[in-house]
């Protein structure tokens, strides 16, 4: 597939994040288009495909991917229905972008790993976007290029202002430390061997029986650490932070501000409110990384199996949010096709 | 010109900027293609061509401006080249993208504003891209909401690692100061009345003759001063900042470093070494904005007054250099074009 | 002893912090003197007290605190010498500033509270000199205004360029970390109910068979965590920092630099390599604090409860370093003496 | 006097500078003591002394010079008292430490210079307090190392919440300036032959009349600049920051915080509101310093030639901010005392 014309793309999915890949590829991203949208609210998918010149809309998967002008996929539905998409998708052999979580637990997320494996190609990339963010590039090629030794413990904050009205207790380790558990185990280059995970008294911010914030400790096969804050009430902005403590030095990302001003009495900056604001570049690159890569017939990025292993991760971890105590994470064994 | 196709763009001059633009427009803009590019050098401009698809190789701008597929040109040549180059666009009712300097002098500057005052409506964006830049425009964003107070005083620096070979004195203040001259006037919306250049002992890391560092003062019509360091020798790094001081408070942007280190008893983290690594994304919106306005029938950004005001601004600062002292700026009458 | 003439110290110990605190006392102090200096080795005591007018030398403390002009102790001494030199203190009825550990295990600390108590009144400040330190000061003071609601999280990061040679991995704890413990219980103003030791893989950079780093999770009465990272052989310079993450901001000290400089691609600063620059002022002031509050006849500071309380929670912190696991903290009852 | 007692220090002036140097010697300072105060309000002298063991009051400066128990004098009275002062001390031979101004004009300040050299030998310490404060003698350090190469240029920011009543254009260049004139001549070890005071329209914020901020450019003969803004009604904090641009790198201080919180949509800190709260440490050094060297029989620090230089500049500065443009310096010969 190494051609001229634009990908044609179906986004499944036209919820907040679906619109925005949408928007994104229509507008940021270049040799790619948006052939097709599919929603099972059939009019929010009217809706979405009347903004885009050419777009049809559809509320069956399956009908959008068997379009002629459907190159590939960006699934961006509830995580439930992520499982069905993948294997329409393996069916017709199309590209995906799925965007995190791959499927909501460990057992599903194994099944699509098996099916990719029975295609005997990758066709995945999950939308693990922090591998794209500038800042978090930067700390991976610094850790490889081995100045600072070797990588001992990781330093996690993840911080939200608020969290939505549907959010539980087990979501802030299944939807929001999930980043985390990619990030340690992109960073380090280990996988995850068992999770600890410690619930201080609630926030006043929290909503009523929501455990918030939590700490997280993850035990890494290389023998490191790496332990999570996660707080997603915690009332003044979106931040995301981690700090490196290698043998022979720290890196931290995630202080980096722009501007700073001094008036009555202090000296700062903002912080950003929202993920979207946060990480915008990250998103566009990781697009623009899959469109071109689709568009040369290569799959690259975090794969079926990255997923995988952040569903067995955070599956273990929301036992331990639940039972206290440590979790051992037990992974099946990694196929070829991710070595 | 509202229109679903892509704008098809006449690229004139193909070297280092001009072959940035080319890639940009080709490869990280949507919406635009390059259809033809000019360069005096045949050979140059055909293996530019080469590496697109659909795009045409000349020699002389105005061929490539008459062709069908051009609605739309990119003037990267040279500054001499500049007007020339912009009096054909305007011959054929294009509208243009023009590099800085928006043509050497502030007689030809002001000869190309009369020229476009004669067509009767706005065609030109020159490239004073600092004002896409993210931390410029949270500046800007900050001073015009008033929470600081009227600015009084504008810090500025402007740091290069090494000048290149052809660099001369004067071209501190017509080549570097210049965006410091453009970004003055955005920033606080004063036109300069007076410039004065202070030359400390050079470095000795800069080439034998060059007055390298200077320090630069305008004096503006709303009462402001901005103070320019211009050191395009330095050595370490590249780095633009900026600091309004205003009535109630300070603002500062050009600090901003994402990855932080600790090692070997010391902290900190990395300079960037050039300005397409340090604008990379303000030349990317830039060229992004003038496609979209474009594409609309629009013309917005900086226009062919800023880019007069800052030849004749630059013109001063070159005659103080010289001679000594401060000299008086003056302009000719705003045309209503621009108002 | 509301009183002119300067307070007459006997220092317990000459090594490297006696010495230091023999040098602030004549030279930084004022309104005190040092008129006896003890060791057990008498050549030792001997040219230190050569180099302070009027200083009696000794070897045994009994002895120099019988001394005519001897109105006050402080406790230099190492640690598992300080019970009888406090008791003996307690005899004379003399106020004693005792440098940290108060004793070196929970047991003997214990007896220490109850000689103190059955006196009737407090003579006892611990050395907690990070109580003094102007950073940390500043903490508590945000956290006791309220501003930033409850206090859920405090995070610590405890560094050191080296370890000395006879540092052992229980010494992290109970030399090391008994900082944080201490500081954990001031500035939260809870008490400290359970605690795990965890142990990466050591850095190379640690002596053979030093469990280094380690990471400490304290767990309080008040609900919240306090995770402490100590890692004594980090190699780039000597850093204690601490974040309190709370209901509605958190506040971070520690990363304070007064020095930055831009060369070679970089900017930054230097980090202090060593405990007696970062916390220089805080020991003046300490001792300062401690001379002054002793001529008006008062006792302040940390206390006899607060040296007990930390002796007990690194305990439990040495038996989950060599145990694994949870190890809950189990304190006697607080005597009125100390509430 | 190489001695063992106190050292017995008159002060002259009990001000709000006079009385915070006395509870500095009685308090903070070790091997001093005040012997007498000096005030023409005798009930203020009367109210001071009270508060010191073993003071006694005067009206007159000769009379406490005179008195057995005075052994050095501290003036901190009003600018324009200070030579007569000075020359009393000469007749007694007493060494001095003389608050910033020497005197409150070149003239007078070259009178006390030639008294100084009358004697044969140095008794003045002049109060520029910023050469014992931490930062500015790291950076100093740093430039001596020679490790940025020389420096070619100084940018000083000098900044005070808000003016006193009786504050006059003039007194922006002589009472504040001052200091970075010091702090100029010190960190580069030039003398200063130029200066270029530029006005920006007053800040609102300013008293009618009162031209703040100014913007100050000293020419060295090193071939130097240095830039200081002076803005003494900013509103918002006490600043005080330097940035040394050498041919190598540059070097900041003044940013320094200990203490940084998120909240609220903002991260930061607090900025100092007074000189009293940012220099209270080098206000100690510097007195203590003086003690010491004082009982050695020495005179090292600021000397009178320092502070006639000084008087020279600002009063260049001065007429350049009443008459406009460039003023030159013009100093007497330096005599060899100070060499």
């Amino acid at each position: 597939m190494n051609r001229q014309e634009p990908l044609g793309i179906a986004v499944i999915g036209t919820g907040r994040m679906g619109a925005d890949h949408v928007r994104r590829i229509d507008r940021v991203i270049s040799g790619a288009r948006v052939t097709a949208v599919v929603d099972l609210d059939a009019e929010r998918a009217e809706t979405v495909a009347a903004g885009v010149d050419g777009c049809t809309a559809h509320t069956d998967p399956a009908a959008a991917m068997a379009a002629a002008d459907v190159d590939a996929v960006l699934i961006a539905s509830p995580g439930p229905a992520h499982e069905a998409a993948l294997l329409t998708a393996f069916e017709h052999d199309l590209p995906v972008l799925c965007e995190k979580p791959l499927t909501p637990d460990a057992a599903s997320a194994l099944r699509v790993v098996e099916a990719e494996q029975a295609l005997g190609h990758r066709r995945v990339q999950v939308g693990f976007m922090r591998r794209y963010d500038a800042e978090y590039v930067r700390l991976k090629a610094l850790l490889e290029s081995g100045q600072l030794g070797r990588p001992l413990m990781l330093h996690n904050r993840h911080r939200n202002v608020a969290s939505p009205p549907f959010f539980t207790s087990s979501m802030l380790i299944s939807d929001s430390v999930a980043h985390e558990v990619d990030a340690t185990r992109w960073l380090l280059g280990h996988e995850i061997t068992a999770v600890t995970v410690l619930r201080p008294t609630p926030s006043a911010g929290a909503p009523d029986g929501l455990r918030d914030p939590q700490f997280v400790v993850l035990e890494t096969d290389g023998g490191a650490l790496s332990d999570v804050e996660i707080f997603v009430n915690c009332g003044f902005g979106y931040q995301v932070q981690a700090e490196a403590v290698c043998e022979r030095g720290t890196a931290r990302i995630g202080d980096g501000h722009d501007l700073v001003t001094h008036m009555a009495g202090r000296w700062g900056g903002t912080i950003a409110q929202d993920w979207a604001e946060r990480f915008a570049q990250a998103y566009d690159d990781e697009v623009q990384a899959w469109v071109d890569t689709t568009r040369r017939g290569e799959v690259t990025g975090p794969s079926t199996w990255d997923g995988y292993a952040a569903a067995a991760v955070c599956e273990a971890g929301v036992r331990s949010l639940e039972e206290g105590g440590r979790v051992a994470v037990e992974l099946a064994e990694k196929p070829p096709l991710y070595r």
